[in-house]
């Protein structure tokens, strides 16, 4: 530990993750679920459901370990505050989802330029009855930038255009 | 209606589906959810999760509408029996959970070549506490058996090799 206590003892986040993390000093997703219910992030939304924990873990676990360390908690709960004012803002009668359209422009608020076609293949996979709720708001959120980034990682000529071998496209596309 | 009734009244399926399905005789994935908890299917494992049934449905949705009618459902339930029978065959100990080692042996027989960084990957994705739950193992066989439809569809030259625009790729990476 560093001298005078471990570094991150005044960190208000970080009572909440050390709780749960035990003596490993890391979360999995089944932990990072209880640590941010714990944390009141969610607010009146409903609480993020497992598989939003595993992908919101493949976003920032970066050595394939299937945890997170304090820092990447700390970094992900940035994250998602970030994505939760995004949301919120749309949201404006309060119920909790916002509609497709709404989910689009936020997209396009992010940066990605996404046809009409791909969008709305989206909002098929991330919309019940037509709206989105906050928690698959989020899964949607990840995945995007995951895949984005794995893509401009492999479009070395920056044309849109990227190769993949099929173990590489298996790993990048079930790792999400 | 085809004369003498539906044609599909006598299939054992079919009232489960039915009286699920409602008017429009298409259900989305929280109506499949229902139904397949009514058909019995899962038996003693745990009943599917909504996340499983949005990629259940992504996987027969041909037509990109978050809804299957009954031939899909069909399908599905054929697929979904099969998995089950080749998960129970590694499952010995009848504890609902397959090892890591033993959902690899399972994605082998499938007829996938993954490298062993390829399993690894996949292992961590869909593996709790090392083990991997019925819908979980479900899940990951419907995104593998996709993004290997996709990526060999994108393969012509059939050299393991294929090449995507961004829009296609995030259209393929979303949609499972």
């Amino acid at each position: 530990a560093a001298p005078g206590g471990h570094p991150y003892a005044h960190d208000p986040l970080y009572a909440h993750f050390a709780a749960v993390a035990g003596a490993d000093q890391e979360i999995d997703a089944r932990e990072l679920q209880r640590v941010l219910n714990a944390s009141g992030l969610t607010g009146n939304y409903q609480s993020f459901n497992m598989e939003t924990c595993r992908i919101m873990i493949t976003m920032l676990d970066r050595d394939y370990s299937g945890k997170l360390g304090f820092v990447e908690y700390k970094e992900l709960f940035t994250v998602l505050n970030q994505w939760k004012a995004t949301f919120a803002n749309y949201d404006r009668d309060r119920s909790g989802t916002v509609e497709g359209h709404e989910m689009q422009a936020a997209i396009t608020s992010f940066g990605y330029r996404l046809s009409p076609q791909a969008l709305g293949v989206i909002m098929k996979r991330y919309s019940t009855d037509g709206r989105i709720a906050f928690d698959d708001f989020v899964a949607c959120s990840i995945r995007l930038r995951s895949l984005t980034d794995s893509f401009r990682r492999r479009d070395t000529a920056q044309q849109g255009i990227a190769q993949f071998q099929y173990d590489d496209f298996i790993k990048v596309g079930m790792y999400i």
